[in-house]
């Protein structure tokens, strides 16, 4: 019999109908013979409420830090609640259920409250609970340190939770129910033409993630990555009839490894972010040490610099410099920068938020040449300047002025012909 | 040093204003130079709001028995989230403090879903901890079966997880603050010359409590007398300065051992409920085991039976009986008796919900003749007509007709002094 794991977001169990609605989900795969583990999320708004009473309880006048173990104690309590409900409802549908805490697997976590990551996870009463027909309702988000403190894993840990549970279970797949029915070749919501990838490579969906695509928490996908576990992402808004049957073909997309898709495209999607800052340094020295002198700087306060370009300005001397950080951090490295500045003697620094980064992902890209003329062309045909140029294996990644972001992503989403099939 | 338990209940602790109050008390007992836990209740609300859930969660077609130890999950959360807050509250105001959950002490509980009991608590831990310094916040309500589970004790458990945890540390005593600043001579809405007691006894504490003066949860006060802990009801209003001190008086009510009150009066209270229906019986048949065949039925359905009386009719051969039980389980109780009826073949059976049971209290009377003249005689004067009578060795209470609850009780209070110091 194959072990599933399914997982449900806040929105996906936000109030009693919906949890019901979840309950009959996870019942057809009962009914189907599959071995199920669900993995739950706080109640839409619940988590939002928690935080809002330890930040209250946290106010500090004397500025002391947070305290972050009891923090994951507070918000921890979220998940509990939904796994207890979740697990009442599926008895009272006639499914043998029970749930289970963190710490009651458990789930070991590292001591890094508020963003821990799990170390381990004992999956062995799990694993035979649910081999005996029970599922088992797991409660995201949550371990237990090995000195038995609660911990959460930051913002969108379940994912985490319910890939980890996955590998640990060696589940054959891990089904992610969101609000959104899979991953698209764009956001909908830009282009309407976007198309729904029915599978899509682990690597071109950490690009996706980590360009600003947020359907997936990024460590749950590199973790999928490392088991080669495959992961599903669907509605959870789908009516029961239109559940999965064990026969019936596969909603949503799977992220799975690259060998698995047959069908390859060379350009998969196109993503954007405006989370980016671009800071411009001009009048640098040209001599070595100095960029490292900067970048040193910036990682020794955890300022996490993503593109980065250098070009020598008309003065043969001097070289000009831009760098991108989340736009949260800007702030703070302009500070660093103007300290810096006294010792190395540039000429000026400023810092620009109306940026965008416009990103063409595909595993293709690795074998196929031409990517890049048909990006700077179909921005050049669009009157689209282009700031900074980064580039890796699968991605190429453009920054340009965020007022023509959309123009960007539909004229790049045409230009790959993402939008015909 | 001297260990101290502090309990807060639900509206001690209902929002983070109340938390800070509550976390400044604490900390006058730290400064005191005192080894503190804390237990504390679900922020005053939140339970029903989480029973609501499991309600609906629970509400079942085809009637299957609510799953309890779900039910348990997701309720024993409300105490986890007060329990960190006031952690975090406490650690921002400069004072050392962790929170610990049933879980993690343990407090070991039977497996009594919804009801359980606590069996063992296994406190070196704690008792370390708080005897560092750190304040032990406890999640109240709470404890985990020998398998894992998480088990709630009922309502105003929180009561006796303080107790229990007092016991466990041998502490000195247990403080409940509460939302009244005592326990009084009879119930201050009714009689405004009604006196605050400096001590009671735990038998006097546990008539009042089971007579309807809902202060202490019945179990906790038991709990207390078993291990000679004392225990101090007072208000969680009272304003930070006027906490008591090293050596402050003490405010509030101490629960204590008989033997530790030196002023000891005959009656130390009036008490009274209108939770009970008197059922009567007309025509019964006067051999021997009909009472048995009545109560016995009662006692399979788990009906409390509280008073009794029986009493020979005018016609030789049969007598009439009353008893009382609690209104909630009077539909049922009429069920079985009309069952019964059948079998032993008597004449009628009434139910009178307009009743209440007035009774007063004192571990003097052990001593002390006279008690009874002067119930019976005050309340004749005042023309109120007594139906049953019921006594133990330190308590009289009698039913009366619930239209004259308030006369009769003040009308006793006065009769036995109880308005004067």
């Amino acid at each position: 019999m194959s072990r599933l794991v399914m997982k449900f977001g806040g929105t996906s169990v936000a109030d009693l109908e919906r949890i019901r609605r979840v309950a009959r989900l996870v019942s057809a795969e009962v009914q189907a013979g599959r071995h199920v583990a669900v993995v739950v999320s706080a109640m839409a708004g619940k988590t939002n409420e928690l935080v809002a009473w330890t930040d209250g309880a946290g106010a500090s006048a004397q500025g002391i830090a947070p305290s972050d173990d009891e923090y994951d104690t507070v918000v921890a309590s979220g998940e509990q609640v939904t796994a207890g409900l979740l697990a009442m409802t599926l008895r009272n549908m006639g499914v043998r259920a029970r749930s289970w805490m963190g710490w009651q697997i458990p789930i070991i976590a590292d001591d890094s409250h508020g963003r821990a990551r799990i170390e381990e996870i004992q999956a062995e009463k799990l694993g035979a609970a649910i081999d005996s027909g029970e599922v088992a309702v797991v409660a995201g988000f949550q371990g237990v340190t090995r000195d038995g403190r609660l911990a959460t894993l930051g913002r969108g840990g379940s994912d985490t939770s319910a890939v980890a549970v996955a590998a640990a279970l060696e589940a054959e797949r891990c089904d992610i129910y969101t609000d959104v029915d899979g991953v698209y070749t764009t956001d909908p919501r830009i282009e309407s033409k976007a198309r729904k990838l029915a599978k899509i490579s682990y690597e071109e969906m950490l690009e996706m993630a980590s360009l600003g695509a947020k359907v997936l928490q990024t460590r749950s996908v590199e973790l999928a990555m490392a088991y080669n576990l495959p992961v599903r992402v669907l509605s959870s808004f789908v009516e029961p009839g239109e559940a999965p049957g064990p026969d019936g073909e596969l909603q949503g997309t799977i992220v799975c490894d690259e060998e698995e898709i047959v069908e390859k495209r060379i350009v998969s999607g196109v993503a954007y972010s405006r989370d980016e800052a671009k800071i411009s340094l001009f009048g640098l020295p040209d001599h070595p040490g100095v960029s490292s002198e900067i970048f040193g700087a910036l990682a020794d306060a955890n300022v996490n610099v993503d593109m980065i370009v250098q070009s020598h300005a008309r003065s043969a001397d001097t070289a000009n410099m831009e760098f991108t950080v989340g736009k949260r951090d800007a702030g703070r490295a302009m500070e660093i920068v103007r300290a810096v500045q006294s010792r190395i003697g540039f000429e000026d620094a400023t810092v620009d938020e109306e940026v965008a980064k416009v990103s063409v992902i595909g595993v293709g890209m690795r074998s196929h040449t031409g990517v890049a003329k048909t990006m700077f062309g179909a921005l050049a045909e669009k009157g689209v300047n282009i700031q900074v140029i980064s580039t890796s294996e699968i991605k190429i990644s453009v920054l340009i002025d965020a007022a023509y972001t959309e123009l960007a992503v539909r004229a790049l989403h045409a230009a790959y012909g993402l939008d015909k099939l």
